[in-house]
C-alpha cells in the first residue's frame, strides 16, 4: 500500500492534485479525479479523513437525526445531505424513529450523548423541551432543517407565506368558501402545520373571509388527506369549493378522493398543495415549490462551517416557495358557489 | 409477534429446526426453510440476537448502500434496518447513490475501502464485476437485500414467483392479452425486473399465451409507469385487457393514466402490482405483498452473526409472496376481448 506520493506519481499529477482529487477539497477536472481515484485503487491508497479541510481529531461522520424516512421531503433532504456530504469527504450516520416511539428515546438518551459525529442535522425533529436540553448538553454544533421556535440555526421555507400565497391564489380565482386540510393529527410536523394553517388563516381574515375559515384535520399523508377529502366532499350541502392541502402529499390524496367522489378537478373543486413533490405533475397538482434536497446541502455547508468555526452562530436560512400553477385550480364556477353559500357553510 | 416457539408451530416443524432455518446456522431443506420463512414473516417473528454481544475492537456501526432513499422499498427497508440496529446497539452509516453517479464510484472507491463498519448491507445494489470485486476486498461481511446472480448472503423475495402468481391470477380470470409493464428503462434494478419479466413469460407460456407477450418498458416510478401506460392504454385498436406492472409504483402510474384516459378499472382493464406499496390500499391495488421492513431485520441479523462468526457463511432467505386480491383485476370483460383478438395483438 503506497502514500499519497504514488498515486500522484501513477495519475501524473501533483500530489497537491491528487490531494484534492481524493478528498474533494478543491477544484479539478472529472477525468482527472478518475485518474487519480483509479490510482489510488490500483495501489490500495485510503485517503485519510485528515486530509480533508477539517482539523484532526474529527471523527469525519456527521449525525442526521429525523422522524421517518419513508416521507418524500425527508428523503429528498436525506440525499441532498448525503450528496453534499460526500463532497465534504465526511460520512453520514442516520437515525430515525418516529416521535413518541420507544427507539426515538433510545436515540435521544443512549445513542446521541455517544457523540459518533462531529455535528448534527435536525429534521423535522420539533424536540420536546427535555429533549432539546439534550441536544444542547451534546456539545456539538446542530443545523435544523424545519426547525422550532427558539431553535437557532434554521433552514427552512417560510411556512406561513406559503400557505398564505396559496390561499391568496384561491381567493384571487373567486373562491371563497375554501377549507384547509392537513396538520394537527400525529405526533410530528406539528409546528410546521400550525405556521401554515396560520398562513392560510391571516389570508382568509385579509380578505374578509373568516366566516369561511375551516380547518379539517388530517394526518400529512396521500392515504390519510384521502380519507380526510372523502368525509370532507362526501358531505355535499357544505362542500367548500376550493381546498389548501397543507402539503402535496395531503393534496393527491384529496384530489383522488374527489375523482372517487365524481367531483370535478378543477371544474368543481380546486385543490394546492405546498412542496412541488415528485408526483405533482402528473397529478397537475397547482402548488407552492420547495426544494428539499437543496435544503439538505444548505444545512451540509452550514454545518461544516460551524465545526470548522465554532465561535461562528449558523444564520437562519429562510427560502421563499414559488407558485407553481398547473391544472387544479380553476376560477370559481358560479354554480357551485350558489350552492355553496345556500347551505350556510359561512356560519359553519 | 410471537415467538419461535410460535413460528415453529404454524411451519411444523421442531423449535431447534425453526432456529437452524432462520437464521443459517445448520442444514435444513429448503422445503423447511421456506415454510418457516413464511411462517415467521406472517407473524412477524425475527430472530432475537440479544444474547449477542459483539467482542471489543468493532466499530460498532454497520454500513448500508443503496442507490436512493426516495422509493418506497428502500425507505421501508431502511427503516427496518435501523430499526434493528438500535436494538444491537449498532450505528448505521449511509452511503446512498444511484448507478453510474459520480458519487457511486465515490461510495465503492473512496468510502467503503475505508472500512468504518463491522459489516454491510446492500440494497439493491446491482455492482459491476469490478464493483463487486472491490466488496469483496473489503473483508468485512456483506449481506444483500435484493440479489444478483453470484451474491452469497441475499435477503430478498422470490420475483419469479411472485410475477407468475400475478400472471396467474390474470390468466384465471380469463385474460389472454396482458402486457408486463416496467422495466429495462434505468440504470438500478435492471436484476429485479428481468426475473419478474421472467415469471411474467412463464406463467403466459405454461398457459400457451406466449403470442400475446408484450413488455412495455418503464421505469420503476409513478410518474414513468403512468407516461407508458398513457402510452399503450392511447393505441384503443391494441390495449391489452390486463396489466403486470413490475411493481406497485408503476401499477398506480398506470391506473391514473387509465383513470385520465376515461378506461374503467377493473371494467375494462385489470391491474397487479408486486409490493403491497402504502398507496396499495387506497387505489384498492391487486398485488403480491412483500414486507421490505422485514427483510431489512433479516439482514441485519444475518449480519450480526456473520460479524460475530466470520467462519459462518450467511445463508440465501427468499422469501414468498402472498398474493392480496383487492379491486383492480376483475374477470375479463367478454366485449374487450372480441375487440382486442379482432386486431391481431396475438401477433405482435
Amino acid at each position: 500500500m503506497g502514500g499519497i506520493a504514488d498515486v500522484a506519481r501513477l495519475a501524473g499529477v501533483s500530489k497537491s492534485t491528487a490531494s484534492r482529487a481524493l478528498t474533494g477539497s478543491g477544484y479539478v477536472s472529472e477525468d482527472t479525479r478518475r485518474r487519480v481515484a483509479d490510482a489510488a485503487t490500483s495501489i490500495g491508497y485510503v485517503p485519510s479523513t485528515s486530509a480533508v479541510s477539517l482539523a484532526t481529531g474529527r471523527l469525519g461522520s456527521i449525525g442526521v437525526v429525523m422522524p421517518t424516512v419513508s416521507r418524500w421531503f425527508f428523503a429528498e433532504v436525506l440525499e441532498g445531505v448525503q450528496s453534499a456530504l460526500l463532497e465534504h469527504d465526511l460520512d453520514l450516520t442516520l437515525y430515525t424513529a418516529s416521535p413518541g416511539s420507544p427507539d426515538r428515546r433510545r436515540i435521544l438518551e443512549q445513542y446521541l450523548p455517544r457523540r459518533r459525529f462531529d455535528g448534527l442535522i435536525a429534521v423535522g425533529l420539533e424536540p420536546s423541551d427535555e429533549e432539546r436540553e439534550r441536544l444542547k448538553q451534546l456539545g456539538r454544533p446542530v443545523v435544523s432543517i424545519v426547525g422550532e421556535p427558539g431553535t437557532e440555526g434554521v433552514v427552512a421555507i417560510d411556512d406561513v407565506h406559503a400557505a398564505r400565497r396559496a390561499t391568496e391564489h384561491l381567493i384571487a380565482l373567486g373562491h371563497r368558501s375554501i377549507a384547509f386540510l392537513g396538520g394537527d393529527a400525529d405526533g410530528y410536523w406539528e409546528h410546521v402545520d400550525r405556521l401554515r394553517l396560520r398562513g392560510y388563516r391571516e389570508a382568509m381574515a385579509d380578505a374578509g373571509l373568516s366566516g369561511y375559515d375551516r380547518h379539517v384535520r388530517s394526518e400529512i399523508t396521500m392515504p390519510a388527506g384521502y380519507a380526510a377529502a372523502v368525509d370532507l366532499l362526501g358531505e355535499t350541502r357544505r362542500r367548500p369549493t376550493a381546498i389548501v392541502a397543507a402539503c402535496d402529499e395531503v393534496a393527491i390524496g384529496a384530489i383522488i378522493a374527489a375523482r372517487r367522489l365524481a367531483i370535478a378537478v378543477p371544474a368543481e373543486l380546486s385543490v394546492v398543495g405546498i412542496d412541488d413533490h415528485e408526483f405533482a405533475e402528473m397529478f397537475a397538482l397547482t402548488t407552492l415549490e420547495q426544494v428539499p434536497r437543496e435544503q439538505g446541502r444548505i444545512a451540509v455547508d452550514m454545518l461544516v462551517q460551524a465545526i470548522e468555526d465554532p465561535e461562528r452562530r449558523p444564520q437562519d436560512v429562510r427560502l421563499q416557495s414559488r407558485l407553481i400553477v398547473r391544472n387544479t385550480t380553476a376560477p370559481l364556477n358560479p354554480a357551485t358557489a350558489v350552492t355553496v353559500s345556500d347551505t350556510g357553510l359561512a356560519r359553519d
